[in-house]
């Protein structure tokens, strides 16, 4: 049997051999403790709790799915237990301050963590993962009195927490959110408005949930610059931290999706009574700002989900192909004699296998790499260093949200094909997982806003300095490696993309600030996905570089793992970077044919 | 609001002013009466029936599924009548002889009805599906005996069809069937073994089942070459055509499957108490050849079914991007008064819409025209002229059925994404179409087989004279479009690819005969992909030479659908086609890098 949910060896490659992520103990006190011992010692304790625990609750979550009844939702029965076991094990605030109920874990260490857990059970994980996020955002904008009355509650799971954005008519757009808030003059506000699409909006596993709001003052300006942010409890909080009345957020329905059954995606009036009372989280009008630090990290956990879908597919498909027996070997078909052998002997099938393994280590490697960043963003030595990590991570945020959900639910449904028939039964893990991945590419904004993001603001920020050095970064690589003569060839390879990376964005941000901005929009999506393979191709090129340095002294059994690595970066270079290459070709002709055709021209 | 499943427009122009569908009647006497009026007549009746009657149950079939009780499977409650009418009118056997009950309808015109019904509600529509399937086989190899007894009342729906070849270990490998034949000395078989995965297994629609059975007649050789096919009827018929006894077929379990939820997906014992009898349909040890013939014309239908499910996503994601308002015009952002446009306004909406529109339309024209190729085959005035068509059916049959659910699966996926957040939901159609979609990548020959049997069958195929033929009909194509202004330099593009398509499969072909076959078969299923993308792109400028020659006499009012057509081509030619070459360009690499891996550098 092949491990599920994941590969521990890959997960320890990247965590010390390509981040060092014990490194970062030597950086901030709250880390010292996070040796590669304790760092091992996480790692296992989280697999072992999503082996355990999240993964056998997982098919039931999808079968029971919630139920609302009079005002009330019942979220699979298994989820109760879990989501105890879940807060004794403190496994909700894993990266958050101590001081309120964190464990102050780097967000580099944690990343195995999010793997293991929502390549476990990934809609029972969102219950916690928004309660940390609306936490985090108490944490950061709160008054003292806030924190007090609430964080520790959230941190430590006792009570949950969600993210009150959506409207019918404000999705994409939140700029036109219609929710009101009324100034009681007791420094209270009086809300009013309905909320859809809000992820644990309700459910039966806390007592209490607190729910951050986006509503508008009465008098405010129109559009986002006239949003503020509100701290709305389900049951209102005494100045004792004990429970007070029912606060008048009302679940109206809940929406049947075509997966994440186990998590509550609910719509919720508020005030419909008038009797709905929040108070201001950070500062009038400036809500978005504040809530945009809770969507960076919200969209970087997404990507976290749809990866860990993918490589969950991946070691199921690779575990069944392993032991699957199906035909006999392609050199062997014209011999009566021979004997069925197992399906990872058939070369169609040891290339989706391959491109499942070449997908899910680059993604692995960025994500992980994006974590070490806010970690250095708020750690490293210098402020220059910190600014250069910051960078990274808002350059890097649609691509680990956008383009890695793209992959990942490719890879999906590439695992679903390697289970051949037995892949569309429910019996089995792919159709859920296929099911479930597919929200990641539309909720906290989709890949195309993503997309928007990294061409409209990401590229040009603070004059384009994120990206320049982020192709110091890569330029750092290709030089360490094109010194390796097993991958020197490969090195070359990847530079040409990186060169063809430089040239378009400059082509692209040019051409997104002339008159054909329509058709450079057209194609930012293309954009990312042409990016977002170059940075691939840099993870695997980097990757292969430490392999190729250990497998010089690597005792015999340790080296599959490392040929394993190059075989990867060959893989990727072999077949995928000539496409990356025709996506950079076509990018260069910026069509406009999208944006010119008119609308008489489509179908009526 | 915009028409559902299909654009009518579109599929005029493809069946009168590209294949010019009439001109059949002129070639065969049974066709004499599909004029142009007539073939008008069919879809509209098509569309009709399918808007009317089909697409109102397509949910509920979803929601309610399949249910088995005591070996009695239960439909969806809707399907009953459903099934009714559609016999009533006389739809199940439209391009079968009229003799058994057929319509006589060229397979051409048939294409409309198939894209219409399927596009409604393919799950019903297998059922009558597999029966015409399985007719067609007792029609072609049956003895004039078991065509009286089972032939018009399968072609009228009295009773259905289906096909039973998979067992649990004989899936991709046909050849390793173990269920069993034994001659009863009448010149009956009893017949035992076990069967799953067969679609419309047992129901409640019909009151007998006509199975054609794949299996092994005691003695015969191992493998495919001793596989023989016979007809077992889940009840018998007694020589006056009247029913007999229960005939030991029995359903033992039904799939729950990630969707097709109304058709039945059954495991069937037969002869599980010794009470199973068959006859032998064509020659015995002939069976794969027999199935063979039911096999291809069934890849193309799920092609159909494929494609339907895109075109009836594009149509929906094009209903809402026009209705939906959300977001102010990418132009309009920082004009504080501008107000929220229709989503279609947005670039990357539009880009997402122009690949649907530019997907579906190749799509529908490369099925038509396998059709038409099919009718060719057997009407075409000269038997050189039959062969050349019969190879196109062959070398495009890979490509309609695996390239072309690829796609359609990709649609279905863009069509969510169009939703947004909608999309998830099972009260919208998205998540149904593409849950639907899904298994047309893997049942029928995973897509992967498809690939193989293109690489490995069809491209040398009587010494290479489908692919060369199918080069002679591109170059004609081009040779035309390069005389129109308008379009001659997309033509120049499109020529570019073909030259590339004809120096890969010289290639690839080679490599598949050396000793790198392995590494060939590797890169079989990227080879599909440029070549459905080459396939593509010939359709589209061949759509387009059509579209700009009319634009020179066409009225005011027409000139959009045939405008919309030339920018079809330039979407594709500007943004697609660049990535072909890139996968041209890798597959020049024929990467040995899956072969090569060994079984011990993936994870264990």
């Amino acid at each position: 049997m092949t491990q599920v949910i994941s590969d521990r060896r890959d997960i320890e490659f990247v965590m010390h051999e390509q981040l060092n992520a014990e490194s970062l103990s030597k950086l901030y006190d709250g880390f010292a403790d996070f040796n590669k011992k304790t760092i091992d010692l996480v790692i296992s304790e989280a697999r072992n709790f999503a082996v355990k625990e999240l993964l056998p609750a997982s098919k039931e979550g999808d079968q029971e799915g919630c139920q609302l009844e009079n005002g009330q939702v019942t979220t699979p029965a298994a989820f109760k237990r879990l989501f105890e076991l879940f807060n004794d094990g403190e496994w909700l605030a894993v990266t958050e301050d101590p001081e309120w109920g964190g464990q102050g874990m780097p967000r580099t260490v944690a990343s195995a963590v999010a793997e293991y857990f929502n390549g476990a059970n990934y809609p029972f994980m969102m219950y916690p993962g928004l309660t940390q996020g609306a936490g985090h955002l108490v944490e950061h904008f709160g008054t003292q009195e806030q924190k007090e009355l609430y964080l520790k509650n959230m941190y430590t799971g006792k009570w949950c927490g969600t993210m009150l954005l959506t409207e019918p008519n404000a999705g994409s757009d939140v700029g036109a959110l219609t929710t009101k808030a009324t100034p009681n003059g007791d420094g209270t506000y009086s809300i009013v408005g309905e909320k859809i699409f809000i992820s644990g909006g309700e459910h039966d596993l806390a007592e209490n949930i607190i729910h951050p709001v986006l509503a508008r003052i009465e008098g405010a300006p129109d559009g986002t610059k006239g949003i503020s942010l509100f701290l709305v409890p389900k049951i209102r909080v005494n100045a004792d931290g004990s429970l007070g009345e029912f606060n008048d957020v009302v679940c109206t329905g809940i929406e049947h999706k075509m997966g994440i059954h186990g998590n509550s995606t609910c719509s919720l009036a508020l005030g419909s009574k008038g009797n709905c009372i929040g108070t201001l989280l950070g500062e009038e009008n400036k809500g978005m700002k504040a809530m945009f630090l809770m969507m960076n990290a919200a969209r970087l956990l997404v990507g976290y989900q749809g990866f860990a879908c993918a490589t969950a597919a991946y070691m199921y498909a690779l575990d069944y192909a392993k032991t699957r027996i199906q035909g006999k070997a392609l050199t062997e078909i014209l011999n009566p004699n021979a004997q069925g052998v197992p399906i990872i002997q058939h070369p169609d099938v040891r290339r989706q296998l391959m491109l499942m393994k070449v997908n899910v280590e680059g993604m692995r490697s960025l994500l992980y790499f994006v974590h070490f960043c806010s970690d250095m963003a708020k750690y490293a030595p210098t402020d220059e260093e910190k600014a250069k990590y910051q960078g990274f991570v808002e350059i890097l945020t649609p691509i680990a949200k956008g383009y890695v959900t793209d992959r990942a639910f490719e890879m999906c449904s590439q695992g679903m094909q390697v289970y051949g028939g037995y892949g569309f039964i429910e019996e089995y893990p792919m159709a859920q997982l296929l099911r479930d991945c597919r929200i990641t590419l539309i909720y906290e904004g989709t890949n195309g806003i993503q997309a928007m993001d990294l061409l409209g603001r990401k590229l040009g920020l603070n004059k384009g300095k994120p990206i320049m050095d982020l192709f110091g970064e890569m330029q750092k690589t290709l030089a360490q490696a094109k010194e390796i003569e097993t991958i020197q060839g490969y090195a070359v390879k990847v530079e040409e993309a990186v060169n063809k990376l430089a040239e378009v964005a400059i082509h692209m941000g040019q051409t997104a600030m002339s008159d054909k901005v329509l058709a450079a929009f057209a194609n930012a999506h293309p954009f990312q996905d042409a990016a977002g393979d170059t940075v691939m191709a840099w993870m695997l090129l980097w990757r292969a570089t430490i392999a190729a340095r250990k497998l010089e002294t690597a005792k015999k059994k340790d080296q599959p793992f490392y040929q394993g690595i190059i075989k990867s970066l060959q893989f990727f270079t072999e077949t995928m970077l000539p496409v990356t290459l025709g996506r950079f070709a076509a990018l260069m002709n910026t069509s406009s044919a999208a944006v010119d055709i008119e609308e008489t021209m489509f179908p009526s």
